[in-house]
């Protein structure tokens, strides 16, 4: 039986069980810059130290899956948080697991909306989708963990889950 | 007497001496996410660990200064370095001193042109110019040094020097 997942637009509150929003609104700021620029703080820190590990910087380039989408796997990152923030001003989706829950329970899943004007970072653990971009040629900026260890774990469904993004 | 600055097409090789490109162009990539995602990875390696720093990821929204650009001052970060990239398909730009020269001597400068789908990285200790922009509303995605320590020196000019972005 097909399980379909409803989306929720993506809040700092509702997802803060699970990492951080990097957005602006709301965030504190202060002006720098010879009063030429306003600077929104400190918006995530990124947690990625653990043995021996480093903050890199990288691009992802994505593209869309089928509709309706259809949930592959989950997976994690036990040495480090894990930020995304969008290249382009376009929507796109997050899917992350309950902490302490099964990730392959439909009950544990929650599906987000980010605009194209918010970011996320999962935090350490975290069950999370790959990536979900909803238009061709889709790049993001992502600051994430290089360094010895092990740090990806994966669960892959079994049964079908689809989005609602209809 | 007016000092006017050329402006260079940004690119890996001229900006080396500074820091890093942050760029797609010619980078190692591989592929992710069950096909859907090209991973264009470690693109910039961000060193702000010493003296208990630790990464932040912050968002500047910045304005344009009147034209012609007149240089205010330079700065530099001795703990560590600082990424930025531009969340709008718009060209910016990057103005840098020699390593080791003086940074208010109009001969230490270099101004680059960086495209809308380039980003920089500033070395620690290279001195650099605060953002400059070309349109209104221009937002980038920082990834510097939080934590202890003084991470700031800036140096004023006295001279007149302007941009030759005409």
């Amino acid at each position: 039986m097909t399980v379909k997942l409803q989306i929720e637009p993506l809040s700092r509150t509702e997802f803060s069980p699970f990492g951080e929003v990097i957005e602006t609104e709301g965030a504190e700021r202060f002006t720098i810059n010879q009063g030429t620029t306003e600077r929104y703080n400190n918006l995530s820190r990124v947690d990625v130290l653990s043995q021996g590990g480093w903050p890199q910087i990288s691009i992802f380039r994505s593209q869309p899956r089928p509709q309706p989408i259809r949930l592959d796997l989950m997976e994690r990152h036990p040495l480090g948080t894990q930020a995304f923030y969008p290249l382009q001003d376009r929507a796109w989706l997050a899917v992350v697991a309950k902490p302490d829950a099964d990730p392959l329970d439909p009950s544990s899943l929650r599906a987000f909306r980010a605009t194209g004007q918010q970011g996320v970072s999962y935090a350490r653990n975290v069950w999370h989708h790959p990536l979900l971009v909803l238009e061709p040629d889709s790049d993001f900026l992502i600051v994430d963990r290089g360094g010895p260890g092990n740090n990806l774990e994966e669960r892959e469904f079994t049964r079908t889950i689809v989005l609602a993004t209809g």
